[in-house]
């Protein structure tokens, strides 16, 4: 049922980036509609004033609140009576943070796409932001939304795989397998442009998705990071293949493969978590199962919707029914609501929003990135991972 | 991008039935919000005035457009400039036909869930009445909404498993395993009432789903049925357990199962074709993917958005994120938005909204239960079905 | 550890049928060499006495115990002090039954591949002779021997699926979905030959095995079924294609499928039984894994040798290390040999070998085909089942 | 069929290693059982008198040829008329080469279980007495018998998958989880002491099949390695979990992970190798398929016998016939009957049989556990892999 919340409006919602022909833009504006929570109503969809409009136009905004200029459109929704509850920012990658200290400045709550910011200074520089300001900010690390995934987290925490040994985890696409940059493809072009996309290729893009799923799983952060860097398609600026060993906290083993040229792999993120009683995997192409494996025995295949497990508030269909990536990426967005209606409440985070993950975990991300970037750079040995 | 359809307003919806704590009005709604299309802004939500006055609120109705009757919702709404375009039919099935001919008599067109009517011949009325007045009527065999689904019977209609043989279709549910209507359950007690749910129970609820699966995707109707109807649980007024053997045009030879106390089956939709050539299987719980087998060969996963097939206009999001049940009953929503935005403006049906199913597919899918009902009762011998 | 038994000599086996070229027959002698329990020593493998000679050379048989009649054979082993154990009927179905009756009578243990004869009357001829004659009866219904469908029959007894409600067992192929039994392909001709397989085509080939499966592991026999067979290949003199309806004891219902034109399928023979508390699976293209899947809950996958079970006796290997086909035959074998050497002894027949398939199992397998064929006949009605 | 090759006489088999108890030595007797090419007529068994003796027994060996001492077995059976015509060697690690070199020294073939060696040197040792001797020596690496593993390495020297990329290769257990070796665990406590198995633990004993199958099916080898090895159950004296990276030939980027200790998991090796076109992989649970993705699209199953793919010669059943691991490491002594018995004849070595692993890829392995050992030891850089 929508609604359920009680409330008699909707959140306006803006957003920064996402014009027409832009691919995750629209998932956030379907995500952001799917409970019925939030309603887009202010944009600066493009700094290509033509585009902006005529996206504007498309998605029904009203003309005065279609921006061309990011920094007016916080300024101005700042001084509405109706203005914005928060904002989208769904951008390549290297406007991420002058995007959102602008909103914060203006005292506007961010959700923004991840990663966070180009550099781990920058990423701390929003965090401090958002702490000065009082502001929330999350960051769509939206895998963490499948519900199996939370419960994959509620697991781990509640000891049924016993204590943590060693994480695989792995996150394949075959995308930019040829150099389409080259081609006029334009998500392709600016996520191989180190100007846009900072100096981390596919590591940056889904590299980070890979490591944000491991620790919000398991709870742990890792410590150190042993890596290479490859580009494997000739003539190309940046990395598109990333491989790690890691060291986590308590000593757990890992590695991380992620990559854009694997051929075959359409969107390939997947986690396998091993203790000493059980271990768990999770595929993002089912991501309705689970599977759980336990020590010299039989393996289970948990089922959203079919195992009694504390999480039916994050379910909108019944198990058998099929649910994906838009919902998952909803699920954020119903959690962003229901943390800013509690604040617009004076209330604290609710419980089942606790999932929802912030500023601070976008940090950690940066602080990976750089060193794998540091690791790489050295030629392959074991380096710290700076604290968030 | 929503709005893709680049007109200035979104369809206005109304809805009878669908009250809080209702499942498939829920459905129905977020199916409808999703692409963008839609808009609800009227509804009999409830034959009880304090819970449809409720629901009403928590889904921000105006309170004038929020009715009790729904005779008088068709009146009304007919009668104003901003009236609905359209209404969605989710009671229960017993007032399926009375509603929809009252909005069909109204003037207005209908959007219905299955199944169609109580009774073959209230089907063929109301098939009439869409014909006489010129309505549009569609039905939602959600299921027929999945891309994958849709790619099955663009094979089967390319020639890909050569001329058929023989079809096996099966659904299998077990949340009717124990009685639970006796213990208040509201979802299963209304399904298991001859009086709301017709004389067939797991027939007409999940039964029909099948037999259309099986005649969208290959084309084929059944001429003959030899059934069996069974009440598995003690003391239920309606079947629970449905098997039979069919006989489609061109001699093709078919298998159907359905059950709803079938012990570990979540939502067990399962399709497979066989042809001379090839064959193909589809399974609800994995509708990403479509598998398709060559005479004497190997196996190939068809999965969607990573074959070029001519569906690309279907997909909202690329190969390898997961779209899952509400994707697929949204693409009914788009589809019923194109085809009523064309006949606004006096074109014909589009292409890409061919595949949507009308009142006669309700009518087929009626015929099919009378056959079923009246071989069982006739001890299982084989049975005409009749023509729609 | 082969020797195990404990036993100074493998026993003799004796085999008529299996000449070069043959299938089943050479299953049969892998089978039996792989425990190390018996050594082939005699056969008639073939009516043509070339044939039979350079097939016996081949597997290094001595001269004068290769023979091109096997009444002959079962004389003179029967008068030899070093004369066969048993033998195994490899042959054609017409020969099954005049030949197991030559061995009976010269006082020979039988192991017979199925179905056990042509009708239900030869069926029980040879059962009466069996009795009368003390002899050994083994039927190799070669399905059973996997340790994962005695797992589920051990399931299904112990009450873990609760009160069983209904069967679907089905099994299809697709290498006689073209007339090569016109092209001279000697397998494909003699079972599509009425006179050198019978009656029943696909029923007998491969139906047998189906029916034979869903009785072994529910303990359940069909009361009365309700019939459809159908030949699809134009041309062909005998069934390749059946579907039909079950009643099983106690008003378990059930569905059965058999089909050797099912394009694309190799050999799938599936069973799923469903009971009121769990259900389970098992596909015999995946045979070291068995499904349970629980009333509203999660699905489970037993592996092989990863579950305390109680079948630890019959596993060569521990779980991970994939068994197949030749294990399961082989199984029958160490079966056979626990029972014979037992009798040899005066012992009882060991518990361990008590899932092993007899004579009067393949009488219920004719009984089974016999109702199906008189259904057939009737144009469909329900049919009794006869006692075996 | 049996005896296909046409020779009169079954191959004579002496076995070292393989008493009562024993797992490998008993895979490796019923493996060159299968096929009906070899007898086993001598065995030195174990070194402790009585149980040599009793295992003799058990496997109807003649008194005069059980030994309790290799080098007395290797100079009486060399001095036979009717001797071996070749020694298995299965061992614990730290007797194959001593045992290997007495029987090189006799001039006896030899088929040796892996790893072949301690050390590198010991290995090379073994590779040039193999070499001036004129003797046959296979290494007993079972998975390259899977028939899928054959079609994988032919698809990929045909250039299926285009200019390789990348190679992820995993190889999973559980059983030594807990510190069973304390426990009495015979099989446990040999693996894990380091005077038995070597200084590498889970490396030598699964690593180096986990390698050898990255390096059989992509033709490359190792060039350079950057390894991490752990110990993650306490008190053990040898790794138990080793995760590494490597630089292939030609810069193809891998991945190797191995452990003992990975809860959940029974024998999960498991080969992906990427090209510019396509990907495959290869999951040792499921030996009868192989999954090929297209770049950008579908994937395929290919599945044992149901692909025309010129491996035909390698099948013993049909498609959908399932085979496993004892059919695997029956193929090797297959090839090497097939390779001795041309040998003897004077004939070059048959294609059909050029798949088999020779003492050269027992000393690459041996190179790259000793590449692996001094990266971990210097505490993680990358460390050239010594050429063979």
């Amino acid at each position: 049922m929508s609604g359920i919340l009680g409330t008699p409006r909707r959140l306006r919602l803006g957003m920064v980036g996402g014009g027409a022909g832009a691919f995750i833009g629209n998932v956030h504006r379907i995500a952001a509609r799917l409970d019925d929570e939030w309603e887009l109503v202010a944009g600066a969809l493009s700094a290509d004033a033509e585009r902006a409009r005529s996206s504007a136009a498309l998605l029904r905004l009203d003309a005065d609140r279609s921006y061309t200029d990011y920094a007016e459109m916080a300024r101005r929704e700042a001084g509405r009576t109706d203005g914005i509850d928060a904002v989208a920012i769904v951008t390549p990658n290297h406007l991420h943070a002058p995007v959102a200290m602008a909103f914060l400045d203006a005292g506007i709550d961010v959700i923004c796409d991840k990663p966070l910011a180009l550099t781990l200074a920058e990423g701390r520089s929003l965090a401090a932001a958002a702490r000065a300001n009082g502001r929330f900010f999350a960051v769509t690390y939206n895998y963490s939304g499948y519900p199996m995934v939370r419960r994959a987290r509620a697991l781990v925490r509640a000891g049924r795989l016993g204590a943590l040994r060693a994480i695989q985890v792995e996150y394949a696409q075959d995308w930019l397998s040829a150099p389409i940059e080259t081609t006029g493809q334009k998500q392709a072009a600016w996520r191989t442009d180190p100007a846009l996309a900072g100096n981390a290729g596919c590591l940056g893009d889904i590299g980070t998705h890979a490591y944000h799923l491991a620790c919000f799983v398991t709870g742990l952060t890792a410590r150190a990071v042993c890596a290479e860097l490859s580009t494997l398609v000739p003539g190309r600026q940046i990395d598109d293949h990333v491989q790690a060993m890691l060291r986590f906290d308590h000593g757990v083993r890992g590695t991380l493969w992620a990559s854009q040229v694997a051929s075959g792999a359409a969107n390939g993120l997947r986690l396998r978590v091993h203790g000493d009683r059980a271990s768990l995997e999770f595929d993002q192409q089912r991501p309705d199962e689970l599977l759980l494996r336990d020590q010299g025995g039989d393996e289970t295949r948990l089922r959203r919707g079919r195992t009694p497990a504390g999480v039916t508030e994050h379910l909108r269909l019944p198990g058998g029914h099929p649910e994906g990536f838009i919902e998952a990426f909803a699920q954020l967005y119903r959690d962003a609501a229901l943390v800013i209606r509690a604040r617009h409440a004076g209330q604290a985070v609710p419980a089942e929003a606790a999932d929802l993950s912030m500023v601070a975990d976008g940090v950690q991300g940066l602080a990976f990135v750089a060193a794998v970037l540091r690791s790489a750079a050295e030629g392959g040995g074991w380096t710290e991972v700076e604290g968030a």
